[in-house]
């Protein structure tokens, strides 16, 4: 490391970590600037994607490595040749990815006889309700609701077990009756989807009904223990909750309450990608419900555009023990959204005039599903694409 | 379900659960029946690896299945008629592997131009000194070695970071060597380990010397806490310790130890795969020092024949946190490996005359290597393989 006192760019490391306030330090802007020597040109997100380091993050380090003429101005970003010569000095120019080429490190990869079932899911989202970014709800990728039905034929619950979903606006019961209508193979014993919204209700039993799925649909505001009937029923149970360690200690107390009793019963638990400080919460409340990691498989779920957290979100296999119990007994009144605890408003750009339109409580729109369908305040157009509100990440 | 009334054979995953006081409960013997049906004729191992359960539990609930009809007397096994047409009633004849088929589920994929690198890894290992089963001491693989220096470089540890190893009879030092080599890239800026055995010390000490290999070696017993020079010193740190929650408590302490201050710090952790029980205990103490999950890659690490916990244990990718800090601030005087908590012996079969040999503290001989060069008791020959202590099943 006697490199260190030749190049004077090296000391930019501390000091952007600094100016963003990096929890990951030096370490983190050099693990960017390593992915953006290895991927260049690449947007934002690759490098995100990458790095593992939140997509806002990933933007504010590249903005202060832009205004130190470290990478170039234009976008896609790449290195300038300064820049360069730094990732050459920091030895990281090391051109060799490590994720598995054809899962791309997710350990299930979709097998040819399933891209059936995912164009059929793309057709079945493209006629779903709009996302409600107030109730942190964004749509994961068709690819990633039939890797999720695999996930739970490789966690051995199907075929022949029975699920609880906790939440579904992801549509993971419509994605169990494609693929096992794609396979020709009878998947669960019972699929269960507890929801609070009407509209997705709706919309599931439509498609359910169109398509002749079998799914037991119970409305039901899950800040309110289990009703009777579903407690201890379930083989499994899956669930994309509120990105809040509240929002998961409640989902996964629901979830608990619904899996029959005894040890090893599975849970699928997506989760947005979080500073570490938030992971250790939302770890220790995991864990506080006697419930141990199996697995952990990061950026398996990807999500639409809208997606707050940067477009992806890990899943983590989670097994019960003789431990397992729920952590809320009663109802719960407390925060639960990301937006009730941080009360914030997210801009959207128009990417038709650039306008940026801001959306969530107290603007104009409450949600991108309503700004979508108003069109641009400015010129009536849209689509729209979230900004990474960098000022807020320190909140993250 | 309406199916369990009327086949009695279904009552028999139960009956079969019980009599090996399997924690999983029916589900576990289902995914064993589900298991036998899309890979049969299969070896245990191969039962094992594709339902996560221990490998002396699959051959407990394969010798129930046995003595009940349901699976053949053969090896490897197949289930017979009666056994094939449970699993068809059980609706678990869906044959599909959801793992991909390139990097079998373990995320990282060796690519073509390491594949010398495994070779070459291959070469040292045949002359590395024996394992010493008394200090739950297995070798993984070449391969899994090549794997965890790719697992470095995904969590852009490597290249350009520093390395500490906490107990290093892996070998992992010398591969990160190797794959420099092969790779003709410089990978670490420096790369430490802290063993307690003179002989790994002697044998990574000689084979760094021959290849020209830059590492740093520190003898030193891991109870008590890491010499002064080695604190705070360190991007990153890598242990396999004893397959016990004191044993991951006392190592991963010693790696936060070495590791520089601040979150963010990557800790790559490999551990058997035990029951869900000491899976909590190991968690809790995992997050007792304040390390958050990053991600846990099931099967990552393939041990050599005489793995006593079946062949396969996961990756466990850690970070720090601002909480971070040694659970074990002075000497650890505690019981720490598997022998000492349960004082027991293994029985290894001798494949050229099937005699059976105890192994273990108090037996006549102490570890595999031990019993390897003296040669099988009743023919001199060997080699050996471990036999699975279903009656010890319930002390994992």
């Amino acid at each position: 490391m006697s490199a260190e006192s030749q190049n004077p760019d090296l000391a930019l490391l501390a000091e952007v970590a600094d100016a963003v306030r990096l929890q990951e330090g030096e370490m983190g802007v050099r693990a960017i600037l390593q992915a953006f020597r290895q991927l260049a040109p690449a947007p934002t997100r690759a490098i995100s994607r990458r790095t593992g380091l939140p997509l806002p993050i990933v933007a504010a380090v590249g903005n202060e490595l832009r205004s130190r003429g470290l990478l170039g101005e234009e976008r896609p970003s790449r290195l300038t040749p300064r820049g360069h010569a730094l990732t050459t000095e920091l030895g990281v120019e090391l051109n060799l990815d490590p994720d598995c080429y054809r899962c791309g490190g997710l350990e299930i990869a979709i097998p040819a006889v399933l891209n059936e079932a995912v164009e059929r899911m793309k057709r079945i989202m493209a006629a779903a309700p709009g996302v409600n970014v107030a109730l942190d709800q964004s749509l994961c990728t068709a690819e990633t609701k039939v890797r999720r039905v695999l996930a739970l034929i490789r966690a051995g619950v199907l075929p022949g077990g029975s699920v609880l979903l906790v939440g579904d606006d992801d549509l993971v019961s419509i994605a169990i009756g494609v693929v096992s209508d794609v396979l020709d193979v009878p998947l669960a014993s019972k699929v269960t989807v507890v929801d609070l919204s009407a509209d997705i209700l709706e919309y599931i039993a439509d498609t359910a009904d169109t398509l002749g799925i079998d799914v037991d649909l119970v409305q039901h505001n899950l800040r309110d223990p289990l009703p009777e009937e579903l407690r201890g029923q379930f083989d499994a149970g899956m669930t994309d909750p509120p990105y809040t360690a509240e929002g998961a200690k409640l989902f996964l107390s629901r979830v608990v309450e619904g899996l029959k009793p005894g040890a090893a019963r599975n849970v699928l638990f997506s989760f947005g990608a979080k500073g570490t400080e938030e992971m250790l919460d939302v770890q220790r409340e995991v864990l506080g419900l006697g419930l141990v990691t199996h697995g952990m498989i990061r950026n398996f779920n990807e999500y639409e555009g809208s997606g707050i957290l940067g477009g992806t979100g890990f899943l983590q296999h989670l097994l019960t023990t003789a431990e397992t119990a729920s952590s809320v007994a009663g109802s719960y009144e407390g925060p639960l959204y990301t937006r009730e605890k941080r009360s914030r408003q997210r801009e959207y750009e128009c990417v038709s005039c650039s306008a940026k339109i801001p959306v969530g409580v107290g603007a104009a729109f409450d949600s991108v599903a309503e700004l979508r369908e108003a069109g641009c305040p400015e010129c009536k157009g849209g689509p729209f694409r979230p900004l990474q509100l960098v000022a807020e990440s320190e909140s993250k």
